[in-house]
């Protein structure tokens, strides 16, 4: 038994593997950005790039360097200037785009220096110009800039008391979008009349391109009245700093102008297109697992919930595909993504990703079929800690118990990064530079597949 | 759109019909109980019933008269004798077998004066004699017989604590078995050696034998010693009776005789089958759906976990089919079954299933593909209420709008009953004296399928 969870245990990190690979920004950007002699394809798209005087490569987000990387790869000297705001430490070498590194997830002031020089870079394309643009998860932060009278300090208020609220993506985007001089597709509107082409890296659950870093280029669906509603509806405009409900209002009557909306002529010449999500990292772990012999399954690349309950369920599939062979037949790989949320009870180490592969030991813990669940973020980093997330099979408990360890305790203490770590099933791959949220794997062998 | 979406619907109650219909006491029993001459046919068990100078019919539980009636139907005058033990209002017409109703989920001394008789039929059989048990849900609370010196009320007020310490269904079985004359066995004991065909209608997760009624008729995995031990973990002796702390350690010494447990003699002419489970009305929901033209998955028949989580998954899985034709492509039907727990937060009414309805629907609203997700307790009751769950579609929460009800606010107050009855997206089947736990549905039609 030990031997084949061990290749089981195996297989699970080739495919995980597999996944991440797919979705890193050089691989992304090149199945979607090739130069054919002087014929630019992005996706469908066809361009001329005889055609353009300059081409200017612009983007923020945790993954923007090492696209940037990859579009250099491509276009090299003929890009005429570029610059890409990044997280501390997230830089790679590029020759031709500059790098920004910047506060994330607190925006900070070279955040808004970076933003400024976006901005300024835009402003000054004209028609003749093609922007590449390279937005990933986090650049929403790493291009802070309110609009005018408005501090970083009195937008990040209203991100808190938002948050506070309980005001879902949609609802905080509208007001947020109301108060930047780059979200909601102001930079589209920068750039305009140049053609800019948008490379997103998503990091939002079913892949919504204006709530992707607050969609910069991509039309906005809200108005200034949205944005006040929004604040009426939770009853919060006594904790709002007064700059901003004076803004709002002043938007509402028309002074300040409206984001651009679906059907402006600013987005004429803007193509956006999702090279890589966490759909992207699905299939290509269902393919490996394919090719690897097992039956495979994307439940869905847009799980969201309460962690624990997440992985029960994944659980409760593992169980039915060993007693009855359904949803499909043992060898299984059963695939699926998004991201869940850890309720926060104890003080311990760990992340959601970590939490789902502790809880699944308890449950999994002591069956006799071959079991293996995996749960990682493809980000490299599961909460704060080194680690990408966890594997775990139905012996991982007893290996904690012989050190001493009882489950439920770190379960409840949210510390599953000290009891992984323990019984040595943490998985650490390091920062891959890229960020589709989570990835979960269930493998489930009969015993005659692996013994 | 509105049609499409009614035919879905039709669909889904029709999916649900089959899944129910094929767990009804009666089709369940005639499934595994068939008589050929004399020969009985008990599942691959064959019985030659000349052998038996007497056939005794004894059972307890929501479902089990209604077993009875097809046990009638089957052997008829052959039996000679027979009791079944029912919640209140659960009596159907019978001939020969008896009918006692008593007090579910609260003990009451109608219960134990059941007991009392079944368990004196059961001292009275010889080995010439064939037992027939019919043990449903509830059958655990309809049987309800203390150890001696241990009343009634002592043994409900150990349950109360140890369900509210967080012990888990093994850890208070442990317990229980070992404080009853009835369960963990005992009723085999009782029977022996006269021949036992007990027949089970699964409500429990995974369809553990000894947890179903707590296995009157199945060897015992746990042992006295084990019941102080779960005291112990908990340290919850001091709460405990002093006679229920004293009766197990006279167990553990050896002068209460312990429960039997596998390889007991007293076994050894038990046949013990479960005949219908949530895994039998998932295959019938998906032999039905495959029928209506669907392609069709069953995801696990052991879904546990928080309602809106688990409901969450449901239609995140809904929402991949329509994105990218994964799992299944559309028209799809997603089964699913087990039992979630709702999060009491409110006074109002609802149940698990219909709280799984409202969140869908809150999740789907507004979707312009044809989804319809519905949940449903096989018994018909869900929580306190006249329905059996609920069925939503995309245009659920703009009938609720239209209406001016918030369906957050719905949620909020755990009120599902209300909203759903208002949208008129309420399932009532009545009681259908069955129970094999929830049965939840997501069925997808791509546009073109359906209009």
């Amino acid at each position: 038994m030990l031997r084949s969870i061990q290749r089981l245990r195996r297989h699970a990190l080739e495919i995980m593997d597999a996944a991440i690979s797919a979705v890193a920004p050089e691989s992304a950007v090149k199945r979607n950005l090739r130069l054919k002699k002087n014929i630019l394809c992005a996706g469908e798209h066809e361009l001329d790039i005889t055609r353009f005087r300059r081409i200017v490569v612009v983007g923020a987000g945790k993954a923007s360097a090492a696209m940037a990387r990859a579009v250099e790869h491509e276009l090299g000297d003929r890009i005429s200037d570029g610059l890409v705001v990044v997280k501390y430490g997230h830089s790679v070498d590029l020759k031709k785009v500059r790098i920004k590194e910047a506060g994330h997830p607190v925006p900070d002031i070279e955040g808004l220096k970076g933003a400024e020089e976006v901005l300024s870079m835009l402003d000054g394309c004209g028609e003749g110009d093609l922007v590449i643009s390279l937005i990933s998860g986090g650049g929403s932060a790493l291009l802070p800039m309110p609009a005018n009278g408005i501090s970083l300090e009195e937008k990040q208020k209203v991100s808190r008391i938002l948050l506070a609220c309980g005001a879902d993506i949609h609802e905080m985007n509208a007001v947020r979008k109301h108060l930047s001089k780059t979200k909601g597709g102001l930079l589209a509107r920068a750039a305009y009349p140049a053609t800019v082409v948008n490379l997103m890296l998503s990091d939002v659950v079913g892949d919504d391109i204006d709530v992707i870093a607050s969609g910069p280029f991509v039309p906005d669906r809200s108005t200034f009245a949205d944005a006040l509603k929004v604040i009426e509806r939770y009853n919060i405009e006594q904790d709002m700093p007064e700059v901003v409900i004076k803004h709002l209002e002043m938007g509402t009557d028309g002074a300040i102008e409206e984001t651009p909306g679906l059907g402006d002529p600013v987005f004429d010449r803007v193509v956006n297109m999702v090279i890589a999500s966490n759909i992207t990292a699905c299939r290509a772990a269902l393919e490996k697992a394919k090719d690897m012999g097992y039956n495979t399954l994307v439940l869905s690349s847009m799980i969201e919930g309460n962690t624990v309950d997440v992985a029960g369920v994944h659980v409760a599939i593992a169980r039915e595909i060993i007693r009855s062979s359904m949803p499909v037949e043992a060898p299984a790989c059963i695939i699926s993504g998004g991201e869940t949320t850890v309720v926060v009870r104890g003080d311990g180490l760990g992340g959601r990703n970590q939490e789902f592969a502790l809880y699944s030991a308890g449950l999994i813990s002591g069956l006799e079929d071959d079991v293996v669940i995996a749960s990682l973020g493809t980000d490299g980093t599961d909460g704060p800690t080194d680690a990408a997330g966890g594997i775990v099979d139905p012996l991982t408990e007893s290996r904690g118990r012989k050190r001493g360890l009882d489950l439920n305790h770190y379960l409840d203490t949210n510390d599953s990064y000290h009891y992984l770590s323990t019984t040595g099933d943490l998985v650490k791959t390091g920062p891959t530079l890229t960020n589709v949220m989570d990835i979960h794997l269930v493998l489930v062998a009969s015993g005659s597949y692996l013994k």
